[in-house]
């Protein structure tokens, strides 16, 4: 039975699953999330379902494939319908609250056309992932000649105004931009600024300012049982960090740099493309990584930090002892590595994240401080909140995808686990996909990998693969060689295995369908029955066979 | 310029492929129909998605495949969001009407979970398939110890009581059933009755019930624009014809029975269960078909003279002027043939279907009276209808998966017209599923077939393969066959292909995809940049660079 009333569910942006001191980062300490790990499990083969922002988080939110959900990139409105968290663990009396961000597009045609005011409670959930928004935030405040780049003005802003940061935006001009010359800013979206404080103080940056958010709503719940989605931006671009984060690492403090020559020796296409973008050819350069890279490890010290004091208000209010913890991240950061910068395609520094979760029930106890080596998935997530709150998520497998990671958490090994983890990346909405003469419908990457293996299908192109055991920095594309067919083959098959699968049956269950085996003869449809003599003798006096 | 207006969208049930004389029947006579071949194209290779009614139908109104819209099978929910033909014809300003059957089950869990009320406008056409419903009517009435199998009494109840045919539920006890002895019914649901008289004079049967229920709308219609769906349950069971309909056919009249004892020798599992139902069992005796196909003949031919009347009403009004005419089924009938009964599996009494289509306009005169060969789909429709009246089916390729036959219809020959058709089927609602001791999530088959050759991938089984050039028949299961590895291994691939398809991308279209290309960077977001030279100037000065 477990003891675990609430969830809380915290999503670091663009972390690398190897930047952290327990995940074995020799630089940068992250001792309270070190600590999360100890008291819980570290999972070290979590890959997400697709290495770009808003199409990852979907289906940590849905737990669905982005084949199965549709929003296939940023700003691809998740559909109407399309169940959520929320959804899942509002019936059991748990509310789903958010502070900070999610990447949510809202289907406002959607809704428009099934007559759903955007304004209403169900309007604004089916806008926020299923979140009651406490504190929404998507993190990202640009404007440019064509307006805002997210129309939403957040709260934040007004904060900072508060506080005596001047101006229209001081997201922009304060929490992410350093102080230029004369009335000059040096701005963070100029990456040669990044080791620049920040021009706030430490304290009204965005990941303290959001972690206070998350005690506020802490202390505001009382007794209600809650999940909450705490969501940094960071360390995501804009790289630029307050004082003193934005110098406590030095460029000799990053992990070695991976890539080789051979990788740019006729590559895959694709990958020539994304290595031809302008942020990979940016993170190629010396000078590029030795800015960046000290202020990210600053960024994620800073996160760091904010949690050890977040858990330690937990811990002062005794919600350590009734919320499990899940930690992660929406998709890692090249870095320069493979010659890429961001994200996007599927190596493991972009697409494999780190995944901690802490079960403080007794039935945990023998899992805590453990890793697992299994593959798991961001959709594994909703599947674990639902049990762990005491729902039942086999009984939705027909909308879940995932599988729940409470028999990992308690330190069992299911005989049946995945064999197979899939990603996606839809390239359509770059410039890369006129580049490469691929029309939208087709500019897709499809991954499947066992714990061995990586196979990437891309529509209209040679597939890529790589053997993460005799070339664990996936230098060597084995795609083309022939010595390798039989892998391809097991690999593709698997793949279209996958994508045959009944994703869109939700209306459903499987113990729905089974119910209704045969059950239409007892309502009166007869199929197939030559004499009355075929099927009970009841059908036909009462109901069929007599003018009475 | 097309000056069609209009569209009838007119849809029997049950009805097979070549049980129509302009289709090469022998004895049954459909003039009728014939003369609207006469006036449109004949497709004689046109494909449902599932080989049963409320599936192959949510493929008809939505335009898309089953394994995107979900509706697997009868009864399963048309998941609140689906965009279906109403929806795409509204904004131009024409009604969709229902007359007749859609078996569409409506999402009542989501659209509880969205607010919408199933009594207002839109929830009505969210229940109904978007039709605003003229006439409900799924044609099926039956009740048992279970209760009713369809909740909503049907207004021809009404009529047929109004008409003095007494009883709670005159639909069975007049319609489809025949007198017995003393107070007793020969119910229409024991087959050994299907050749006595139904007790309801002709006139008050379903099919001109339905046709001059057709006739009202569009008396009523007026000026206004629309798209009728006519949709008639016959020749579907229960098998039983009003005089003089019912004794018009002689069992000499069915086509040849196509079986053979190859069929039944070590058949594949799944074929094989089905052949095994109750219904098989049936169907493959003499004297069923005896009883049967002569009434379901008589029911085609009813159906004919109806449709007689129809376009003689219609040609009153100018309509036949300015209306497109569709007329197909949802799916065939086995009628013994492959000792089967009913539908279910992919051979083509089952899974292939009339369809006939005549675009008055005269753009489609060089086409008139001529066959089309091409492999068309039940998804194909609403493209047709949309680009008839006006519309831009390719701008909403995110969503309909099929293709407009317009090209067809006018006499044009696209170079790039399908090579694949697909249509597949979800068993896990039969207890077929159980005897094979398959999951439900795996009860599924998936039919790929291009002009020669039928591929059927059976999940948990080998594949089934049917040479359609050397055995048009399908007698011999080639699905084990070491010779024909290279082309299952073709057809497989061309399979895995569709299934990979991006089709839950719906909320944006290809367009909107490609036209957001490149354009963050005029919202301020900036990636990869390094320095401020390497952006417009502007950027900096006026968002980005200064304090001011």
């Amino acid at each position: 039975m477990s003891q675990v009333r609430n969830i809380l569910f915290i999503m670091c942006d663009q972390l690398r699953w190897d930047y952290l001191s327990c995940y074995g980062h020799p630089r940068l300490q992250t001792p309270n999330i070190d600590a999360l790990a100890a008291r819980g499990v570290r999972f070290t083969r979590a890959y997400v379902q697709s290495p770009v922002c808003g199409a990852s988080r979907m289906s940590f939110y849905t737990g669905r494939y982005v084949h199965s959900h549709g929003a296939t990139w940023n700003g691809v409105p998740l559909k109407v319908g399309e169940m959520t968290l929320g959804d899942y663990l509002r019936p059991l009396g748990v509310q789903a609250a958010l502070v900070g961000k999610t990447h949510m597009r809202a289907d406002t045609e959607g809704m428009e056309r099934l007559g759903i005011d955007p304004d209403s409670i169900i309007g604004v959930r089916v806008s926020e992932c299923g979140f009651d928004p406490y504190e929404r935030d998507d993190g990202l405040h640009a404007e440019g000649p064509s307006g805002r780049y997210d129309p939403r003005i957040p709260r934040y802003n007004q904060y900072l105004n508060d506080k005596g940061y001047a101006g229209d935006n001081p997201w922009h001009d304060w929490a992410n931009a350093a102080e230029g010359e004369g009335n000059a800013l040096s701005s963070g979206w100029a990456m040669r600024h990044a080791r620049k404080p920040a021009r706030v103080a430490e304290e009204d940056s965005e990941t303290p300012y959001m972690t206070r958010r998350a005690m506020d709503f802490m202390a505001e719940a009382g007794d209600r049982p809650w999940c909450l989605h705490l969501s940094y931006i960071k360390p995501h671009w804009p790289y630029i960090a307050p004082a003193p984060y934005n110098t406590m690492y030095a460029a000799t403090d990053a992990l070695p740099l991976v890539r080789s020559e051979e990788e740019r020796r006729d590559p895959h296409p694709v990958y020539r493309a994304f290595m031809n973008l302008r942020v990979a050819s940016a993170f190629s350069r010396d000078e590029v990584r030795a800015e960046v890279i000290p202020v990210y490890m600053g960024l994620i010290k800073q996160i760091d930090d904010q949690l050890g004091q977040l858990f330690q208000f937990m811990g002062q209010r005794g919600l350590l002892e009734n919320t499990l913890i899940a930690f992660t991240s929406d998709h890692g950061d090249y870095l320069g590595d493979h010659w890429m910068g961001e994200k996007d395609l599927f190596h493991e520094p972009s697409v494999r994240v780190p995944l901690i979760i802490a079960d403080p029930s007794s039935c945990a106890d023998k899992a805590r401080g453990s890793t697992c080596d299994e593959l798991v998935e961001a959709i594994d997530l909703v599947p674990t909140f639902l049990e762990t709150i005491g729902g039942a998520p086999q009984q939705q497998s027909h909308r879940l995808e995932g599988r729940s990671l409470v028999p990992l958490l308690h330190g069992e090994q299911p005989a049946d686990w995945r064999q197979f983890t899939f990603s996606e990346y839809d390239y359509s909405i770059l410039p890369v996909s006129a580049a490469l003469s691929i029309e939208p419908s087709r500019a897709h990457l499809f991954m499947v990998a066992d714990k061995r293996w990586k196979y990437v299908h891309a529509v209209g192109f040679r597939p890529m693969l790589y053997d993460l055991q005799s070339d664990p920095h996936e230098f060597r594309d084995l795609g083309a060689d022939p010595a390798f067919e039989a892998e391809r083959e097991r690999l593709a098959d698997a793949l279209a295995q996958w994508a045959l699968r009944v994703s869109q049956r939700t209306a459903l269950s499987d113990a729905q369908m089974i119910a209704r085996r045969g059950k239409s003869q007892a309502r009166g449809i007869l199929i197939g029955v030559w004499d009355e003599s075929e099927v009970p003798t009841e059908l036909w006096s009462r109901y069929l066979g007599s003018t009475e």
